[in-house]
């Protein structure tokens, strides 16, 4: 096992790193900008080094002065964990190359899943199931083109080759629009892009956004700890996550789970990692993947009991998993709320001075965030301050644990994100775990008025 | 399920009920006395009475208004907590011959409960082990009282009827020692109380404390939801409790278990309720039974995923219990640590006001506190002000996962038990769990020098 550890991050993850740490017997490393000299990883780590001023660019990006600082303290492993240099494939072979354990991945599995095309591909190779599409431009007469829209299923969307970004494409809803949406999209495409090539893939009108969490040690051995749903998110961001997913049912939470560790033995991943997938209807289709530790760990570990930190840093160290698929087993349901410092009326961030802090507490209860009372919350980083996660039998008790747990969390000083959660969870159709991807963009612009 | 229940009592313990409460969507009253009036169970409460002045007799201990608040508040159940009236039988009478619910066992469990001789004969009723022993004086010729003495088996104690608090107590290792320890222990019963009578019991020399935990319903349904072993203990005030018991195995606590909820189905016994034994070589014997939550109920709570409070209250309300003996699982280790203020080197209560106060968070965590910076611990109760639990997969990853928590854990202004609990931790003793009841008070002899 490791002696030191470098914790190349800041905020709640830093610290959830650092708890891992200690209670694995390794000394730990803070690292830090000069505005977060004040900060709790700073303060609850074994030593601290600054490396460099506000900017992350300078600092927690600054992969140089992170290893002068892993080389000054002796360490001999370096943690990333999320955001910031966790899936920068350059600096896991620059952590390897330097003589350190880089707790994560190998440095090629990250580049290769860090790269969208060669992602969706390898997910192909690996038997992932992928968005249904024409592997190029369609060509041929009406009815090849027809048959081949018969394969990928309707509604469809017709996309513009030199398209991109939402522009260019053309949603049909079922065969008898096909001819005349193909006819008028390649008018426009030439029109637009000067290039009349289009290809078809399936539309989600209505997705769910399910990812399955994986756990890899250096032996071969590869386990799924089940899905999380992450449905509700604005713009990609994701602000509530939950574990088990409420649309699947036991089956196909062990099919796609058991794909997907079947997927990673063949790929021959290490350490933590999470396949994203859009679901519609009982279909996956492959997003990306995350070659890293994810914000939303925690619903997994309240699910099966599993430390999934600790997990990595003991799979990195090149320990064997202590336990086989057949020993993980789900427990209840768990929520995780994400609490930014931001006017949830206007998502403007909000650093300032948190005048006071009081966690919830009490039974089914985590909070894993770095604030204290008196703690400045800088202007330089991303304006996640807190998780707030709950865990109850059912999603219907964890539901109203999430609503006492909300009601006594204590932020004062700085606008966060409270008063929208708390909105959020009195909505009928979060109640009712109806939502899609779009659901929370929708509900923002009515509650935000 | 009730509409409004009213909470009688204060700390840690009123908020954790309240929790339940709120989770379960049930209103709550809080009373509190005056010193009282800024306590966290009163600001989370739905509403509030005042029941008395600071002393507890005339507030928490006040029947009359604590009935009353019930009265204009309009709550339909009175919940005791711990302490204070919780196992006054006829207030529970009170309550019930006012028209509400007592969220507890009924009158007149309590009653045979209470009574320590009226119990101990319960308990051989209900065919539990008690402390073996002759069951009145001893009479009759050397060889009848030897048959007895080798019945009961040695070490054994000859007490004077007329003895107690430790009086007139004579230890007898082997039968080779009987006779002349009889007519000595006689000799000086009859010198010191006037009364030579004596009898004899078996002496536990390093017994551990082990309660078992049974919840049930008042549709006959009863569980027990395994043990906790509460040896580290002074002066009869427990310290630190742990789930499950290092001690026992698999076996021995469904045997244990098992002997308790066929006594308690016996007995008719209803809510929740744990049955205290002594434990050495193996063997359980009687000590109480308590009929009321335990303050180290979490424990439990964290090895079994039942939350106990919530069903205290269900079963309380008539509902059926939602699930049987074989649904019951142990998972991990959770030990509990009570944070008291008191100065750890004199154990004299510290109140005062708390100047900073952060819990540990991260997984495996609970705090259950109704601390908060800026509160001030009045001097009129009990000191304990906080408890810290941790779960994890084993006792050793408990141990460390206490450890970092501890490390965590921020009370500024007042001195608090924290020193102690860091220290204790440390102990080979503590750590290989080689310790009986005896064990706190020998070590504090030496840590308080």
């Amino acid at each position: 096992m490791f002696r030191k550890v470098l914790i190349a991050n800041r905020g709640e993850i830093a610290l959830r790193i650092l708890r891992a740490c200690r209670e694995l017997g390794i000394a730990t490393v803070a690292v830090h900008s000069t505005a977060d000299a004040a900060a709790m990883h700073v303060r609850l780590a074994d030593e601290s080094v600054c490396i460099g001023p506000p900017s992350a660019t300078d600092s927690y990006l600054n992969a140089i002065a992170i290893l002068a600082a892993a080389e000054i303290s002796g360490a001999d492993a370096i943690h990333p964990g999320y955001g910031f240099l966790a899936e920068n494939a350059d600096f896991a072979q620059m952590v390897v190359e330097h003589g350190f354990t880089f707790i994560g991945p190998d440095p090629e599995h990250i580049r290769i899943m860090g790269d969208k095309i060669r992602a969706k591909q390898m997910a192909v190779e690996l038997g992932l199931p992928v968005v249904p599409g024409t592997d190029g431009p369609v060509s041929g007469d009406d009815e090849a083109i027809a048959a081949l829209a018969r394969d990928i299923g309707f509604p469809l969307l017709i996309k513009a080759v030199a398209g991109g970004g939402g522009r260019g494409m053309t949603i049909v809803h079922g065969e008898e629009q096909l001819r005349e949406s193909l006819r008028l999209a390649r008018y426009e495409a030439r029109m637009g892009f000067g290039d009349d090539r289009v290809y078809l893939e399936r539309f989600l009108d209505h997705p769910r956004h399910i990812e399955v969490q994986v756990l890899a040690d250096r032996h071969g051995n590869v386990v799924h700890l089940g899905e999380r749903d992450c449905s509700l998110q604005r713009r990609h961001q994701k602000l509530v996550e939950e574990a088990p997913s409420p649309v699947l049912d036991m089956a196909a939470r062990e099919a796609i789970g058991e794909r997907v560790a079947t997927a990673m033995r063949k790929f021959g991943y290490t350490n933590v990692g999470t396949v994203e997938f859009l679901w519609q209807d009982g279909e996956f289709f492959f997003i990306e993947m995350n070659t890293r530790l994810q914000v939303e760990h925690p619903v997994t570990e309240a699910i099966t009991g599993v430390d999934l930190v600790r997990e990595q840093i003991r799979a990195a160290a090149g320990e064997k998993l202590g336990f086989t698929q057949k020993d993980v087993r789900f427990e209840g349901h768990a929520i995780e709320c994400r609490i930014n410092a931001e006017d949830p009326r206007t998502m403007v961030p909000s650093p300032g001075k948190v005048q006071a802090f009081h966690a919830p507490g009490g039974p089914g209860v985590r909070m894993d965030s770095a604030l204290y009372a008196g703690y400045t919350v800088p202007p330089f980083y991303d304006s996640l301050i807190g998780k707030l996660i709950v865990h109850d039998v059912d999603r219907a008790a964890a539901i109203r644990r999430l609503d006492r747990a909300i009601a006594e969390c204590v932020i004062d000083g700085i606008p966060t994100g409270l008063p929208l959660l708390r909105a959020l969870f009195a909505e009928d159709d979060i109640r009712a775990s109806r939502f899609d991807t779009g659901w929370l963009g929708r509900f923002l612009e009515r509650w935000q008025g």
